[in-house]
């Protein structure tokens, strides 16, 4: 049902590396049909991006403004919602909102002896595009999760994407879109619309960053066009790792790995705990309640193929391994958390203690729910407004400062060969 | 010798995209070479490497230590510098690691009055790479502003790789790495080098983030394993771009001109001015000066191919034009250049008035010399210790908080079908 490792098995290391593991393959049919479609866009604009959603949307229409939702009809979607509905939803927004103000970056400057200034000035990006798949990943907390950050760091413009095969629009992910303020939403996705939004046609307008997960198209297209325009990290499955001392309730922890499961069978439940005992309640948990999901099936499958328990030593070994793991999300469900957490140098977000669990952090506790997955939070952050803010140095010499530190740089730029170099700088030291 | 533009033009725009448009071309047999070696080097390792940089570097070796530099010969290498360069790369290095402690982000957290506390806490990166190119690239000044940032961060390892055709170890990029406090350095390059931090040899650690510059082969193999480990932007040719409104010397601004033309042939210098007599005078400048210039015929190419002296409207178009060209070192050679500044969203660095020139920056300002190029300024940021660092959201929800919690995340949960959500947060909330 679930695999059970124990750290003194001679050949855990191996077992881990293989349930780890997960890259996406990088299919020549994928980046070949990519490749295709970014040229088409490039090449004819909105017709080629018409044709495109015509052959993989179903959805023939005879221009772009047709694919566009009209800013009343987002409204109309939010005014739909029922009350209970939309009073969650706007309590997420506000947490979300106030949550990131706090990541807000400022200017600073240092003044120097002899006049010289040296700073950084930080300015928000003008326009950025959210990706938000078609059909069961279509979440309007992650339009949400998306656009809170952009429009906190100031972005002037958010154009949203997503996809509607069919033609039919999520209202939820509508009213999400008018309620973060999305400016303008076209029904366009697949690689098409990341080449639309990083390129430019006729009707859509280049953007200047893209973020917001999609399938494999999605992925290799924003890899592609990775540098004409910024994007966010490349997502892989959702992952949690929970630490258990055997004080928490089995089924609150069978539940919350359940609900990582639930999200789709590549996704990954791990719970490290060094009582062999507690690690056979949450499997008996897990077996009790899994019929009582709706999503049995895909949990099922999550747990058999990358789900484990794991027995550890004793914590310190848990810790060790959270590190090695950098898991996305790292619930601490021990008694003493506080004790742990100096100890945990990698994860996206950790949950510290019994009450902080997941589930609340994926909706409305305020921190972003897109988080670095696949070991990625060994390098990289949650997406914040930091992502939709951008420095630039400034830089101040005044006279004396020129005459200070010419001779400096032109030793240093003669010992490289870089003649024009050391005399922009002598001129300025009157030499 | 080098092209003159006028934005009255009536095909100024065309003109200037033609100027800007520089797309490192997607060679398949680039990508095809560099997948290859990638698989080599994770399958095969330290042997792999070792042929590699036997066919490539001629540099025939039985084992990856004798590709390593012993700690004693980067400091002799630093201890056989002459004076004057050994001051000015200390004068230099204690500068940059000056500058840099102002970028150091710092932990956060709010407190809510039911008890629940949220916030950031800022951790650095364990392992970092840095690649430096080999022969005439190689700049001992790149190995300070790559390595320095890490250094102030708080990264434990650095490790430095630089291929050595021939067997031939640059002194001062030995000297550079020993003051900056590089841990280690192995003398490979190309892919296998990047794939040997990517994903680790028996003898190569693996690295969680790799930097700098490189041919395209190296730039190839750093879009491919990127996700594996985090990398910097994909560097482009060198930029500058020069506002004048007639104020300076121009001998200076012509110099400045040739100080980024002398990178390579495709590096970009551009001024844009409003005086079209002052453009005379700069494009005499620069006929007379070019040929005292050891380098004269890289920068007659870089010039004549990729520069422009371009006579704007009055400064506010210029400013549009900057915001469009969105360069990496931006010079506001002007007066007064403080009523320009507001006017600037983009640019990597921003040189306020005459004595501030992009050369004292390359070297000693302090301020990064790595800098976003080819329009990314738009939405990327200045190498600095923000890029060493990286974040995990931090989440203690109360008991009274998981209540007042719980219900909206599960009414958002089942809106979004996903009842194991739903349950976990509910069982917080007691219900």
């Amino acid at each position: 049902m679930i695999n059970r490792l124990a750290t003194s098995d001679a050949d855990f290391r191996q077992r881990l590396e293989v349930l780890l593991a997960f890259e996406a393959a990088l299919d020549a049919g994928v980046q070949q049909a990519v490749s295709d479609i970014i040229s088409d866009v490039r090449a004819r604009g909105d017709a080629a991006v018409l044709d495109l959603t015509k052959r993989f949307d179903r959805l023939d229409v005879g221009s772009i403004a047709e694919l566009e939702v009209p800013r009343a009809e987002m409204q109309r979607a939010l005014d739909g919602l029922p009350a209970e509905q939309r009073k969650a939803l706007e309590v997420a927004c506000e947490r979300v909102r106030s949550y990131h103000t706090h990541q807000l970056q400022q200017d600073w400057e240092i003044s120097e002896a002899d006049g010289t200034r040296l700073g950084q000035r930080v300015t928000p990006l003008d326009r950025v595009g959210i990706y938000v798949p078609g059909g069961k990943a279509s979440y309007p907390s992650s339009v949400l999760m998306n656009a809170m950050p952009a429009k906190v760091a100031g972005v002037a413009e958010i154009i949203m994407v997503a996809p509607t095969p069919g033609g039919e629009r999520n209202q939820l992910v509508l009213a999400a879109a008018a309620l973060a303020g999305v400016d303008r939403v076209f029904t366009i996705g697949g690689a098409q619309a990341v080449a639309a939004l990083a390129y430019g046609t006729e009707s859509i307008p280049a953007v200047d960053k893209i973020v917001g997960p999609g399938n494999a198209y999605v992925a290799e297209a924003k890899r592609r066009v990775f540098g004409r325009v910024g994007i966010d990290m490349v997502a892989g499955p959702s992952e949690v790792l929970v630490i258990s001392d055997a004080s928490g309730d089995p089924d609150w922890v069978a539940m919350d790995l359940f609900a990582q499961a639930e999200h789709d069978e590549r996704a990954q439940s791990i719970l490290l705990c060094p009582d062999a005992a507690y690690l056979a309640r949450v499997e008996e948990s897990i077996a009790r309640l899994l019929p009582t999901m709706p999503r049995a099936e895909i949990i099922a499958v999550s747990l058999r193929e990358r789900g484990a328990l794991i027995q550890v030593r004793d914590l310190d070994e848990a810790c060790e391994i959270a590190n090695y793991i950098a898991a996305e999300h790292l619930e601490l469900s021990v008694e003493d958390p506080e004790a742990l957490l100096p100890k945990i140098r990698h994860a996206g977000a950790i949950f510290i203690g019994h009450w902080s669990v997941e589930a609340l952090g994926d909706y409305c506790a305020g921190p972003n729910h897109v988080l670095p997955t696949g070991r990625s939070a060994r390098f990289s952050s949650p997406l914040g407004v930091y992502d939709f803010q951008k420095r630039s140095s400034l830089i101040r010499i005044s006279q004396a400062g020129a005459a200070a530190l010419a001779p400096v740089a032109a030793t240093l730029a003669y010992g490289e060969g870089l003649q024009a170099h050391a005399r922009s700088a002598e001129y300025r030291s009157g030499k």
